[in-house]
């Protein structure tokens, strides 16, 4: 088999033989392989439920590619509700004639990225369709947790509350915009793209209370300071010099007159704690390498006013706007 | 909003405009209104958890559209286990430029197909990609449900059991066929396409014992029947002259060259019970309008021999092959 073809899509043989030689062997587990039409599942306990389709392009990126970032963006949508990452669907939407090697490619590194949190794929769902009807390969990753922690909501927050990121900002945007553009960075940087379960852990078995959190997709850090603004109806104040932005993205950004809060991040989680919590919560993130970067940025202020306002090192003020517009297509 | 663009998939303002002001105002239930990143759920039992995209091709077609068929598929995939449909999450991917209009209609039928059955979507994203990269809208939904009924499995087919089919088969793959190529097929033909829970459930209220069950979708009743006979390693035999096809569906298989035995179908089931309980399983589906042509179309010999036979009206035997090949791309 060299390359996908409309037939295994079909539902047939081909499909069936796709489904045994490729995924049975990367997504190995007893319940997938049961072949049934759904997979059946004991949980005993409240469930988490998410789901995204992940159109990225290039598939391939300095970090990761689109099956790395198809586990890590659904394991993190139910790791910031508390919801330890059980079993996720899978489901492939490929151009006839994509080659099979990089599809291999992108199954294996799905599997490597399960391994990290121990989340099983447990169903799936494969579609060829003709070429030139789809840019390649979709895929769409639906997900079930187990509720570990409760009470984390966007409409928390409340005065003095610390508002914390576990690492830089922009990595994630910033590399799949120059890899795309053709601009070579001429630095190490890769994407952020990474699984969060880890962190989101550690902060509930150091007995951290957990106000709010969020992964900072699509819109940035932008995007969640700005819903939780508007959910828990509060002002909320960052330091500009506080926000951790590694400098060669500080750079293309400013060249492309992007502002870092408002790129994608694909292994950052953004965290609100009581004050009293604030030093406990940087300490145990740190200890994590995923979160050796991890910074307080700011606070909540006094209630009602419904917005995000940005210090900057300069002492003066200016509001950190919502994300509008098409800020960066296909980047997730 | 005529068109849908580039930013509504941005996870910005436009994304949360779109959300509130189209899928709430469809979907609107009390999870999906928390608006976090997960859906929190309490199913206490045993879950079923399914996924599907669906990428057909037309988009609208007698008797449906792509968003009907989106949740119809999904539920019905649960259905088949013996599960009553609960929850579903819902993912677009959606060409930059597509008419509002046309999403609004996609969306209300959703809406429309997801009240036969109660089923709620509680999580969904949405993602838009530009023009050319695909075509015009592709739906992902899985599926979680509420097992009620177990021990439904390919695996357990014994000799003497009945092969039951719900209604006539090929509508669905016939219909889309014929729109697609501009055959005017000058009858009311429409798309079998349709929530099949309520047959599922009135069997298990009549306390009919299922052995297995399966909607025949892609790949069609063979590709049902072939799995059927290798997982259960029994030879079924079927009756050519009791599979119930329309006239218009035959006619234009024959054109064509096509068995309707290996088109798919979105609205019926292929049951397997005991030679007892089958009077009893086709008394209960025929009362069902969704049910009425329901027949027994075969039944279970000896085990060993992994085929499906068909029998045809004059006496000669041949082999029901499973199918191969790309026989309708895009069909769901």
């Amino acid at each position: 088999m060299k390359q996908i073809m409309l037939a295994h899509g079909g539902g047939g043989e081909e499909t069936q033989k796709l489904i045994k030689e490729l995924f049975f062997k990367y997504f190995n587990n007893e319940i997938l392989l049961s072949m049934e039409d759904s997979a059946v599942l004991n949980i005993n306990s409240k469930v988490a439920f998410t789901t995204d389709s992940f159109t990225i392009s290039p598939i391939f990126f300095s970090g990761g590619d689109i099956g790395k970032l198809a586990i890590a963006g659904t394991v993190n949508d139910l790791s910031v509700m508390g919801a330890k990452p059980l079993y996720l669907s899978c489901s492939f939407i490929i151009e006839e004639g994509f080659p099979f090697e990089d599809l291999e490619k992108i199954v294996k590194s799905m599997a490597e990225e399960l391994k990290k949190t121990g989340t099983l794929i447990v169903t799936g769902d494969t579609k060829v369709v003709p070429r030139g009807f789809v840019d390649k390969i979709f895929i769409n990753t639906s997900g079930l947790g187990k509720v570990v922690y409760e009470g984390v909501s966007a409409h928390n927050l409340s005065e003095g509350d610390s508002i914390i990121v576990s690492g830089t900002v922009g990595d994630h945007g910033v590399c799949i915009m120059a890899q795309r553009e053709g601009i070579d960075m001429q630095t190490d940087l890769i994407s952020d793209c990474d699984s969060v379960w880890t962190l989101v852990e550690d902060l509930i078995k150091g007995n951290v209370k957990i106000k709010a959190m969020r992964d900072p997709t699509r819109g940035g850090l932008s995007a969640v300071l700005n819903e939780w603004a508007e959910s828990s109806n509060v002002e909320i104040e960052v330091l500009e010099e506080k926000i951790p932005v590694k400098p060669q993205v500080q750079g293309l950004c400013e060249l492309l007159g992007l502002e870092p809060y408002v790129l994608a991040n694909e292994g950052r989680i953004v965290v609100a704690v009581s004050k009293e919590d604030t030093e406990k919560a940087l300490e145990i993130l740190r200890k994590n390498p995923l979160g050796k970067d991890a910074q307080l940025i700011g606070k909540v202020n006094s209630k009602g006013k419904k917005r995000v306002i940005l210090k900057t090192s300069y002492g003066s003020l200016r509001i950190m706007e919502p994300p509008a517009g098409e800020i960066l297509p296909r980047i997730c």
